[in-house]
């Protein structure tokens, strides 16, 4: 080969760069969107972003694209899973606390009998997330947080909760990093139980992760080691009109690209879609009792309301999950297949 | 040239290869560090870190670096560049507050009187903070600092206060950064002060900015736009016991490297040194009376006295800037090179 002159060379390194490229436009970075509208909004305000003579185009530097996660990355039915691991917590730690089989909220949780927190269920839950999430260092917590991720099974699929997440918002994350987008996780649920999957299951590290925090302190522990303890004090909660307050915080810029669900994200898209210069806005509806749950505007869980008006009103991208996704979660479950995932 | 056999090639290369590795070898990253054992501490933690068959090996996702800001980065003397900023800025905002003609402290402040404030001189600071810092949208307070840094003149040098940056850490930085360590501040100032020049100056992102904060709001503004307010309300305090808990809330993660300058960052040094694997804890001492400044034990801005001590107990790098840093600042300012920068 050493001989081999470049001439010769040549029309085969052609010949191989135009089969690189024939094989780039097959393919699709979203084959889990059926096209239609939506997908080409994604497409097109990616595609116009990294083109850089285009009207289009966003600076690298300001591409920054913020998730909801419940609903949004992963499912939020039929109970918020932080919910869940609260609920399994306070059954994992009840033989070190015996008041509680007398105590609300506590007993109810051990009881199976949640209905006996009618009417006090914000006060109860604020109660139950104290007791499970603090008083206890960092560390610990994540452990907690971890080990319950690697048991805990999601009631509809009998499959862990990490496999309920959506394979096309999966597939959606790829592409815009492949495009220089720097992803963050914007979300009511708390910072320190989604830094537990967050990297593994969405490839976002800790440090794009942003949420509702407790008061955590330092001391000097056992033997004076330095250590992280958490205290039952709401530091700050990041939701509805917390997202863009916490996006600034942790962020300091305000981002291009911003998908939730809710109404608790209204605030945080209504943020995005005012900057200046090229922004997507979207929302996912979930419409899909057959594959998922359909739920909007009377849900206790993920209500959409105000901020599907306002997504109509504005223009935003609104995901009709039983139209726009031809898979909703991924292959990894074991049991998925069994579940009918494909339309 | 397509015609010429890679044989014939092949010498050139090799040549041109010795030629860049030989390059290499007499880089020095770090040419405002004087050799010796600060210096060779941070060449040999760097290296290490890189080297993947070593003991010293750290895998590229736990390559943190934190870096306290004031007396650190950049100096903090004769008084915090901040309070500096915030005195301005009381005498800026003068005229749309008559009232302060009568009223402490601002009476001080406009009088040129700060002796009048004497025994309530913390009371009077975050006095001064929130009236300064807060009553405005993030917007506004940013191109403050933006516009009072390009004009604001150091008294020492008569030059931009970003020019009171040391040159032997940006080079640490970069040095840092060319290894694969993400560099983060991890400062007691406010953080929307820092990020109005962290990025120009340091190369440090907005996101990778951390420091103290006060409360936000959103709300929609005139015209229904969306905008986030800056509230006179204390939301955190990242100095001290603070820092452990803001590295832990924005990255998420331990780094293992760390550097600061007084005993505001003695928790952080702790908290990162105590981490398993290879450490490196740094305390830069203001030893340089000729070129800086000299305190330690006693001073009132920047106090050295605690975090010395455990600096020597723990076997941190110390460094002794009359000592170690062959250049203090760097050769951008224009009449620094009249005040004696070199030793």
């Amino acid at each position: 080969m050493e001989n081999l002159p470049l001439v010769v060379l040549r029309p085969l390194l052609i010949l191989l760069a135009f089969v690189l490229v024939a094989q780039a436009a097959a393919h699709d970075p979203l084959p889990s969107w059926n096209a239609g509208p939506v997908k080409q909004s994604i497409v097109s305000f990616v595609t116009a972003a990294a083109d850089k003579d285009g009207a289009g185009y966003i600076a690298p530097d300001d591409r920054i694209a913020v998730f909801d996660n419940d609903g949004t990355l992963w499912s939020e039915q039929p109970i918020y899973f932080q919910l869940a691991f609260t609920l399994d917590r306070v059954k994992a730690v009840a033989p070190q606390h015996p008041e509680w089989t007398t105590a609300q909220p506590f007993k109810a949780v051990l009881d199976g009998d949640l209905a006996a927190l009618k009417g006090g269920e914000e006060k109860a839950l604020v109660e139950l997330m104290m007791a499970t999430h603090t008083g206890m260092t960092t560390d610990e917590f994540a452990a907690a947080a971890t080990n319950w991720l690697a048991g805990a099974r999601h009631p509809a699929c009998d499959c862990p909760y990490t496999d309920r997440v959506y394979a096309p918002m999966l597939e959606l994350l790829s592409y815009l990093r492949a495009n220089n987008f720097k992803t963050y996780i914007v979300s009511g649920g708390t910072i320190e139980f989604m830094r537990a999957f967050a990297e593994q299951v969405y490839g976002i590290p800790p440090e794009q992760v942003i949420g509702s925090t407790f008061a955590t302190r330092f001391r000097l522990g056992d033997s004076g080691k330095p250590e992280l303890v958490r205290k039952p004090i709401i530091d700050f909660v990041d939701d509805g009109p917390g997202k863009p307050v916490g996006i600034n915080k942790f962020i300091g810029r305000r981002p291009v690209f911003a998908f939730g669900n809710s109404d608790g994200d209204q605030q945080m898209l209504e943020w995005v879609a005012a900057g200046s210069g090229p922004r997507f806005a979207g929302l996912v509806h979930h419409t899909d009792a057959q594959r998922e749950y359909a739920y909007d505007r009377m849900s206790k869980i993920g209500r959409l309301d105000t901020a599907l008006d306002k997504a109509n009103a504005m223009g935003w991208t609104v995901v009709d999950m039983s139209r726009d996704w031809a898979t909703v979660f991924p292959r990894m479950g074991l049991r998925q297949a069994n579940k009918g995932d494909q339309p």
